[in-house]
C-alpha cells in the first residue's frame, strides 16, 4: 500500500490555518453566568460593574460616640465641651452605621463620661474623624474587571462585596475525544498478545483540564471508516473541538484524513514536525476536528503545539509561556532538514550550568515525557545541534527543582530508584536524577561535569580489583571521591527451571541458544567480555551479542518472555522475574565524584542513605547485595 | 475594654510553632487509593512500579514478514534465500505479535512473492530488526514514579501502561472554614445598614484549592462564645484544619482565643505582621486551627504566609516560589519598626524599568488585592523605603502581563476604565493600567518615568486656555504630544431634587452645607478654588473643603448618601447616581505623553480606541462628554 501525505506543512502554518479556521466558524463567543463563588480561575467575557457600594454606609471604626464635628469645635483642657446624649451623641461600636446627622466619631477613650447623661470632651473632632466612609472600598458603578480578565480569589471578594453574585464568563470548550483501533483496548489486567492498552485519552483529558478545558472521552472505535465517520459526526454535534486519536500509520491516518473529507472539509494533512507528523486538521459541521498521531508521545506534542492554542483562544485568555533556560547538550543530535523537532531531554545543573541530556527519541516511549525536564526544539532546515553547544530548552519541570537534583549516571542499578525515593520521602524538595550510560560512559560524563557522580562497576582485568584503577587512570590530576556502595551478585539469567541447562558462560555459544547483550560501555558487558576471553569463546559466535539492552531488567524481561535464552545481570533483576539465576561473581559497585563536590546538601544526603537502615533492609529484601560498607568513603 | 495580645511574636516563629505543632499531631500522613485517570495533579504517597511490560509482547514494527534472522543469513542479490510460508515465514502487520520462534521482521518491500507460498529475499536479516522489543517503554518491576511527586498527563500515560489503574496519593487536607459576627450576613441583596457582606470564606475556599486542599464553609456564628466553642468543636472533629475568620477587633479575638484555649491549646495570639497582626494559633482535638482577622486583606495575608505553608505539608508538595522582580518606589513607604509589613504595590514596566506605586494600606479594602500586580515585604526592625529607592517585590501578576501594559495616571476619569474594558476585548494580551494621582500627579509621574501617560486637565486662570501652557511650564525641554481626548461637563452634584436649593458657588460657604472635596492636585480642586477666588469665596468658610476623596465616583456615592450635600464632578457620575447636576463650566481632559512612546503599540491601540465608535458611542451613553476630536494629536 503506497500512501503519501496531503502535505507536510510548517507548523506555523498549520496553526494559523486552524486558528483562521476556527475564527471564521465564530468560534469561542460562548458565555456563561455563573456564580461569583465558582468563578476562581474563569475569564470574565463582559465588563463586571459594581450595583453597591462598599461599605455601603458610613460605619464607625471605632469604639466611641457619634457626634456632630461641629459641636465640638473650640474644646480644649481649659475649655471643654460638654454634650448631651440622644440630642449631641449617641454610642456606637466598630462597624456600627454612624447615626444620621453625626459626622464623627470620638473614641471611648477620649470621652470623659459625666454619668448624667453627658459628657465632656478635651479636644474637637474633625468631620468624619473614625468614620469608614461609604464607597471606601468599592463604589456603586466602578469597573470591578473589564473584560477577558482572569477571576482571581481577591476578585471574587470584590465581586461579592460589589452585590455582584453572577458573573459572566467565557464558556470553557467541550473537546471530545475519540480513541480508535482493532488493537487498542480499555485499560485493566494483562490485554493478551497484539492488543495495546488506550492510555492516550487519560493523557489527553489531564492535558487539557490543564488548559481549562473540558473533555469528554468516547468508546474506542474499530479501524472501520463508517464507524469511525459515525463517531466523528457525533462527537462534531456534542462538542466544541474533537480529537480523533488516529495511529500514525498509513492505512489509520487514510481513514481519519478520508472520513474529514468525506463529512466536512480537510485543512491539512501532514505537519513537518517530529515527532508528530502523521497529523490532520479538519472541520465537520462547523467544529475543528484534529486527527492526534496514536503514539504518546507524538500525541503530546501535537496537542500542545496546536490544540493548546486552539483551546486559549476558546478561552480569550493564553496561559503563560514555559520558561526557557539555556542548557549544554552532553552529545550530537541530529535532525532532519525536513522537520522541526522536539526532542526529550534531562536537565542536570552542575557547576552552575545547565546540561540537557537527549532522550530516547521513540514516539512509542511515553516514559521518555515522564524523565524529560525539557524539550530541546530544533528548527527546520537545521541539521540539529553538536555535543558541548549552548541550546535554549522549554522547561517541563521547575527550575528550582531541577537545581536541587543530585545528578547520578553510569551503571544501572535498580538501587538508584530506591535511593531517589528514599530522598523525596526524607527530604523535601531533593531529589536524584539517574540516567544510565554504563560505567565508562558514567566515568565520561563526570570528566565533563555533565553528572555530580557517576555508579560504577569496572573490573581490572590485571589486579582482579575494581573501580579504584580506572579512576587513577581517567582522572590522574584529579582529588576523585570513591563512595562504596554495595557488592552485588552478577550471573546469567535464565528461564525458570533451566530448560536449555545452562551451566555457564562455557554454553552462550551453543548454536541453539538466543542471547541477549548490554550495550558497550556497560560494566556487565565488560565483564561478559573478559569472561569469554577467559573460556576462549569468540563473541561472534554468540547469538544474539550484537542485541544490545540498557538496564538489567529490560535483559529480564526478555529472558522472561520466549525472545532470549540467556542474558548477563544482577540477581534481583533476575528475582523480580522469577528467573533462575547462575551466579557468576561478585562485583563491586561504587559511586565516583569529585571531591569538591562532598560539601553539597545533596550528596551529605545520598551518603545518609546509603547508610540508613531502610536502605540496607530494602536492598536485603531486592537480594544479591551485600550492604556491609555502603556509605563508606575513599579519597583517590 | 482593654485587651492586650497574648504575643507579638515574629512570622517566622509563629510559624514554626505552627508547622512543629502539625508534626507533632502526626498531621499530614493520610494516604488514599484512586483511579490513575484522575491523579492529574495530585502526589504520590509511595512509589509507584510497573506491575507489566510495555510492550507486554515483541510487537512487529512494520508490515511484512516475520522471519528467523538465522534462516536469512547469507542471502544476496547473487545468491537469493527463498523461504517457504508457515515454516520459515509468516506474514505480519505492524503491531502484530512476533510469532514464536521467529525474531525478526522483512519489510514488505523487501520481499519478493514468489507466489507458490514461498517468498524470496536479496538481504539477510538482522535478528530483531523491526520488531518493537517488550520492555521497550516499561519493563514491569520498574519504579514509574518514586514518592511525593507530583501525577503529570505523561506519568498517567506510564502508569496505565504499565497495568496500574490506581494509585496511592496524599490525602488532599480538609479546611473548614467558620465565618463569624453578629453583623455578618451571606452574600445577596443589599444588605441594611450595619450589616457587612460575608464574603471572605469566598476568598480563602478560591486560595485554599488553588493550594490543592479541599474547603468547606459553614454557616456564620455569631459572636457569642459558646457558639463559638460548638462551631469550633464540630469543624475539628469533621476536618483536618479550621480556619475561624474572627474579625480584628479586640472583642471579637478575645473570644477566638479564649474559645481554643477552652478547647484544646492556644500556640500563638499576635504577631508582628502588617496586615494580619491579629491572628490566633492553636490546636483542638489534634487539629490545627487559625483564627484569621476579619479584614480581607489581612485575611489573605494570613493564609499566604501561614495556611499556604501547612497545606503544603499536608500535601508533602510545596508550590513554586513566587516569582520577584526589582522595582523603582514611585514615593516613599513607611512603616513601623515593631511590625514585618507587606505592601500591596501596582507595577508599571516604563522605560524598561519597573515602576511600583503603593496602593492603599488599608486593611478593608479588598480592591487593593484587586488592583495589586506585587507584595512588597518590609521586614522588621525597618523604617520603610524611601521614594526612588529599588526594591524587590512579590509579583501577584504575570511579569508578562505587566510589561505588555500602558501606564495611564494622573486625573480620573470612568472612561480610563471603559478604554481598558475595550483595550482588552481588541487585543490579546494588551492592558491599559490606570491610576489616579490627580492633573498635577500626573504630570510629575510622567516627568519621573513613573508612567507613559498621564490625564490632565489643567485650566490656565490667565488664559482660560487648558493643559498646554501647563505642559510647556513643566516640559520646558522635553517634546510632549497632547492626545485630546474629551470635553466634559464639570458641575455641583446634589441630592435628587436639590432639597437643599443649590444655585452654584456662591451657596457652597452656607453654614448648613456639607461639601466634600476632591484631594489636593486634583484638577476638580483646582477648579473649585479658581471658582472661589472668583466669588471671593473663603475655603474655610465651605463645611467639608478638607474633605478629601480621589474619584468622582466617591464623591457622588456620598452626595447619594446623608453624608454630604454637594461636590464638584462630572456629569457622568452624578447620572450614575441619579444626582442633580448643576454645570458649571465645559473643560478639557486630555492625554500627554512623552513623544518616545508614540511608537508603541500599546500607544497606537491606545489612540485607536479613542477613535473608535464603541468608545464614543460608550460615552455618550454615560453622559456629558464631547468626544468630537477625541485621538487627534498636538505636538508640543
Amino acid at each position: 500500500m503506497n500512501y503519501s501525505y496531503l502535505n507536510n506543512i510548517e507548523l506555523e502554518k498549520a496553526l494559523n490555518i486552524l486558528l483562521n479556521a476556527a475564527i471564521e466558524i465564530g468560534a469561542g463567543q460562548q458565555a456563561e453566568k455563573i456564580p461569583v463563588r465558582e468563578a476562581c480561575g474563569r475569564v470574565t467575557s463582559e465588563a463586571v460593574y459594581a450595583r453597591i457600594s462598599s461599605p455601603h454606609y458610613n460605619a464607625s471604626a471605632m469604639d466611641g460616640i457619634a457626634v456632630c464635628a461641629r459641636s465640638t469645635f473650640g474644646a480644649t483642657d481649659t475649655t471643654p465641651v460638654v454634650l448631651q446624649e440622644g440630642k449631641d451623641y449617641k454610642m456606637v461600636d466598630t462597624g456600627d452605621p454612624l447615626p444620621s446627622g453625626f459626622d464623627a466619631v470620638v473614641m471611648i477613650e477620649d470621652v470623659i463620661n459625666l454619668g448624667d447623661g453627658t459628657v465632656k470632651l478635651l479636644k474637637s473632632a474633625v468631620p468624619w474623624q473614625h468614620v469608614r466612609q461609604i464607597g471606601e472600598d468599592i463604589c456603586a458603578g466602578d469597573m470591578i474587571l473589564p473584560s477577558n480578565t482572569v477571576i482571581e480569589p481577591a476578585t471574587i471578594g470584590a465581586m461579592l462585596a460589589g452585590g455582584i453574585q453572577e458573573v459572566w464568563v467565557w464558556k470553557r470548550p467541550l473537546a471530545g475525544i475519540i480513541p480508535t483501533g482493532d488493537e487498542i483496548v480499555p485499560p485493566g489486567g494483562t490485554p493478551e498478545e497484539g492488543k495495546i492498552m488506550e492510555f492516550n485519552s487519560s493523557i489527553f483529558s489531564s492535558m487539557l483540564s490543564k488548559w481549562n478545558a473540558v473533555s469528554k472521552v468516547y468508546d474506542i472505535v474499530p479501524d472501520n471508516i463508517e464507524l469511525i465517520k459515525g463517531a466523528l459526526l457525533k462527537a462534531a454535534s456534542e462538542c466544541d473541538i474533537v480529537l480523533i486519536n488516529a495511529g500514525s500509520s498509513a492505512g489509520r491516518d487514510d481513514y481519519t484524513a478520508r472520513a474529514i473529507s468525506e463529512l466536512g472539509t480537510l485543512l491539512v494533512h501532514g505537519i513537518a514536525i517530529r515527532p508528530g507528523k502523521p497529523t490532520v486538521l479538519g472541520l465537520i459541521k462547523d467544529k475543528p476536528v484534529i486527527g492526534v498521531p496514536g503514539y504518546p508521545v507524538s500525541g503530546i506534542i501535537v496537542l500542545e503545539k496546536l490544540v493548546k492554542p486552539l483551546i486559549e483562544y476558546y478561552n480569550h485568555y493564553s496561559m503563560p509561556e514555559g520558561q526557557t533556560v539555556k542548557a549544554v547538550l552532553s552529545k550530537r543530535v541530529v535532525s532532519s532538514l525536513k522537520y522541526e523537532e522536539f526532542v526529550r531531554v534531562k536537565l542536570g545543573s552542575v557547576d552552575d550550568r545547565i546540561v540537557a541530556v537527549p532522550l530516547n527519541r521513540g514516539a512509542g516511549v511515553v516514559t521518555s515525557f515522564v524523565k524529560a525536564d525539557g524539550l530541546l526544539h530544533i528548527p527546520m532546515n537545521s541539521e540539529g545541534f553538536e555535543g558541548g553547544q549552548t541550546v535554549n530548552v522549554q522547561l517541563l519541570k521547575r527550575e528550582d527543582e531541577i537545581k536541587n537534583t543530585l545528578v547520578v549516571t553510569g551503571s544501572h542499578d535498580p538501587l538508584l530508584d530506591v535511593m531517589s525515593d528514599i530522598m523525596q520521602r526524607t527530604w523535601r524538595g531533593e531529589y536524584i536524577s539517574s540516567s544510565h550510560v554504563g560505567s565508562m560512559g558514567g566515568i565520561m560524563a563526570v570528566k565533563r561535569s555533565e553528572a555530580h557522580m557517576a555508579g560504577i562497576h569496572l573490573l581490572d582485568e590485571e589486579t582482579g580489583e575494581y573501580n579504584i584503577s580506572y579512576i587513577r587512570k581517567y582522572f590522574p590530576d584529579r582529588k576523585i571521591i570513591l563512595i562504596n556502595c554495595v557488592k552485588r551478585i552478577q550471573g546469567l539469567m535464565v528461564k525458570p527451571g533451566n530448560p536449555m541447562g545452562i551451566k555457564g558462560i562455557s554454553d552462550l555459544a551453543r548454536p541453539e541458544l538466543k542471547y541477549v547483550n548490554r550495550q558497550k560501555g556497560a560494566g556487565t558487558r565488560i565483564l561478559l567480555d573478559f569472561l569469554l576471553r577467559k573460556h576462549g569463546i569468540n563473541a561472534s559466535d554468540i547469538y544474539g551479542y550484537d542485541r544490545e539492552e540498557f538496564t538489567h531488567m529490560s535483559v529480564a524481561a526478555l529472558v522472561a518472555s520466549d525472545s532470549a535464552d540467556a542474558g548477563m545481570g544482577i540477581y534481583s533483576a533476575a528475582k523480580i522475574y522469577g528467573l533462575d539465576f547462575i551466579p557468576v561473581c561478585e562485583e563491586q559497585y561504587d559511586f565516583i565524584l569529585p571531591e569538591k563536590y562532598m560539601d553539597m546538601k545533596l550528596v551529605k544526603h545520598f551518603i545518609e542513605i546509603l547508610k540508613s537502615d531502610e536502605f540496607r533492609n530494602t536492598l536485603q529484601a531486592m537480594g544479591g547485595y551485600n550492604t556491609d560498607n555502603a556509605g563508606s568513603i575513599t579519597v583517590l
